[in-house]
């Protein structure tokens, strides 16, 4: 069999550590696998188009300016990913991540959302066009790992 | 020119009375507009699975069936809309709200956005994947009034 | 709302009066919906190739020249089709069906399939990439009423 | 010319050593060839979503969650590769791998059934929109031989 | 059954009076197709460009001018068409006949080829790729008859 | 042959009378044509944003506004031609009109450029992405005719 | 600059040195390219269904089945290239080449037309959606060259 | 998180140093990323078709077969990076330059703008589907550090 590497792409809430346990449960496990994101830093990503192109003192364009140089990075990764993780957390509105979600159905690629049961109802339609609706990283872990090497433990 | 009928997909919030503004405000105008939208009665929404394919006691997978039902006329007539209106209100998550917006930006099909300011910072990329950000439906007729008649009142 | 016709192409089993069923509960319901099917005379389908292309006395060439002018019908229709429903019955092996679903889900069209819970297992990657899964076609016209609709009854 | 590695998927029938005996032809050949397949151990298949995701009880949600983290290694792996292999063997009904062949007929890429004459009838759809019908391994083995380096033998 | 026009272009050979047999043969019939060429007056599409830009003296850059005022006429009418049907006649080497039927194959669009058993070598790789070989207008009026309504004669 | 109604995008220069002059063109010779084209009233093009969604002083993101107003139009439009006509005039930049047959080009979609001979050179790419290169509306009528009903006068 | 290495296919005639005198102009000239091509042995090439697949006594039947297999190699390597090269000799009537050509063209692919004066009125369509049109093998290298390094010797 | 190199397509003016300025700042930001770009040898682009396939004496025909040559390197360049930056200097028309920014949005790739702010309004369409308008060459190694590696300095 191949051994070919996954381009894995993790969308979605950045004030938790997730990330970081998928990484480490990924890596514990050995597989091929390269994470990419988007900018996970918060203060950072806000200031992405006026630490970038320059001051703006309207919110609203800076928001604009900002969002723009950021979906150079987030709309060049989900493209060039295997799979996408999304996961919504308890703070905050989080539509990116479901904007994100939504660009990986149409593009037809396949997709795991990480949530808690209390936001089922809320999010049905972007679980029902997902291939999996995982409750921890270490869920995930367990996904890519049989989807990559079919082991199951 | 062509006596062309433009398809308008109006995606999000179902609490309020936006949708009929619009309608009323695109008669008004005498626009060739036609409208599409998912199904608003959010009771039937609901049951929109168990109501047609039987009965499911887990909500998750009721859930589930429902948003597979759901998504066969909102894929459908999203992909067959010429513009798509995105609503965001003020209650609930709108998930879905933003993943159709996902799913509209990813199919190359404009759309714009209907939120008030304070969803600004949190909308920020859904807004940039658009081509307008609307405040009011009365905008919106606004937009499309030019878009389809060049006319600007 | 728009006045939309709904192209619906009925797949599959091509023994049972499912087709009948649900064309007769559309009727009864009103829906503007227009049926596309493949040819459903068995014994036309198989001598579609040597009855319109000529002779040919190995049975392996005669299905492949049935099958290619079977495809100039089926794929053309599949690809003009809204919604897909792909009909799984009890007999033969019915793998025409497993095929149209495949494309159905490749091209982003959503499809609803039906059949009995016997074949639940067996359909299991089939089902999981429809829309929804039904036993009856009394079900499918519930499906098609509140997608095109929004009803439940 | 150039020194390409191709990728082949290698779909459908997991009960017999098809796959084995390709590879071993393959690999006596020198072919520069990368294969890939779906979980080929029926139990872990069947568990994919429980041994991944947590219990479900109902047999038929346990299929779909199961379905659903195996389709994240199929579909990454089919529209990965180069050439798919379809197999039909003489147990169960296989409608995943007339799924899988759906798929790559309507994405365009090139696949090769394996299948004795006793389902050429049944297959005759499926044969129709493949490249070539072989009857033994060997035969694949030779396809590609040639494909790849344009010797017969 | 819904009430389908089928768009049917005729690509290929100017000189014999095919097109007009399968016309004739597909109004008898009674078929509702719609039927779609190339301009088939051989000198005014030599002078498809001089006649409508203006002199041009060399005659390579004649027939570029000339090649593509006529494909806006092909491109747009192949795109827009069900089923294309590629005539090669036994004079000229119809090379353009062969490029419409590469331009279907890759846009997944039905065709079939119309043309004497003595270029069934030459034609290998175009007839491959086609759902049907026609020797007749005759044959292939039974193949759209069949295609369109399921009946074989 | 068909009945078929053109679609055709007239995009570029709205300081001169070329659209009023093909239109005319195309009435007398009876075509059967549909035009469609961007806002042809500068000022109105300018207010698009401003005038549809309210105030904004920095001209940049006024222009901004106005643009994405503007861009609902001329994509859908360009989308659903079937030809596109692009103008160079001599006055003003007119970098949409290069944009517009760029997204022409990448859609696959057959253009005709329009323009004095002095342009050829800073043209050269975007002529020979182009079917054909009119120098007056009168040629650019010819061409219409020529591609939709086959007569060179 | 990217050490970029480009993808060559190099399609068409099969009986003369075209083939070799581009691969040796281009070694020299140092450019990083590699060059894929169909099988260029006559003789292995109209056996490739037979010698693959068993055999087969019908000439029309012996032929598809070495179209299918050689259509594996060329379709894979066609999709796969960045540039392909499209020869016309004096010899035979080359459809396989025009359909190439077509595929190309419809794919968005860049291609370079090969072949004498003579055949430039039979060719014009092909032609015009090539982006060159070389005579010599020479030319050919010096337009790869030019793409690849920006030097024109 | 992954060490991927970034394709960066550097479209537009070529009389100034602005790309020099790009990949210098690049090269000392540490960032994986590979240029690509036409060619900027003016004199040897003007020749790109009589450089390599022969004389031609009409000047209009001897930009058609330049740019067509040009086209082989700049849409295949084009088409494999990950991101455009097009610039948009003080001298000429520079029609390729926006053209290129057509393509870029019609394939839904990210695309940077460079100009300066007088002509905000003339290029407000070819802005406003950018995803960042940049005033300097340094600006865009900023976004480009911030999309690669997630750092504002």
């Amino acid at each position: 069999m191949a051994d070919r590497t996954w381009s894995v792409y993790l969308a979605g809430e950045i004030h938790s550590d997730w990330r970081e346990r998928i990484e480490a449960g990924v890596r514990e496990a050995g597989l091929p696998v390269e994470f990419t994101a988007p900018v996970t830093d918060h203060a950072a990503s806000d200031e992405a188009g006026t630490g970038t192109l320059g001051e703006e003192s309207e919110p609203f364009w800076r928001d604009q300016m900002g969002a723009g140089v950021n979906a150079i990075r987030t709309q060049t990764l989900i493209r060039a990913a295997d799979v996408v993780v999304v996961r919504f957390g308890d703070k905050y509105r989080q539509w990116n991540a479901a904007f994100d979600a939504g660009c990986a159905a149409a593009l037809g690629k396949p997709y795991v959302t990480l949530h808690d049961p209390e936001f089922d109802h809320a999010l049905k339609e972007v679980d029902r066009a997902a291939q999996a609706v995982a409750r921890t990283p270490e869920q995930v872990v367990a996904v890519l790992r049989y989807a990559i090497e079919g082991r199951l433990a």
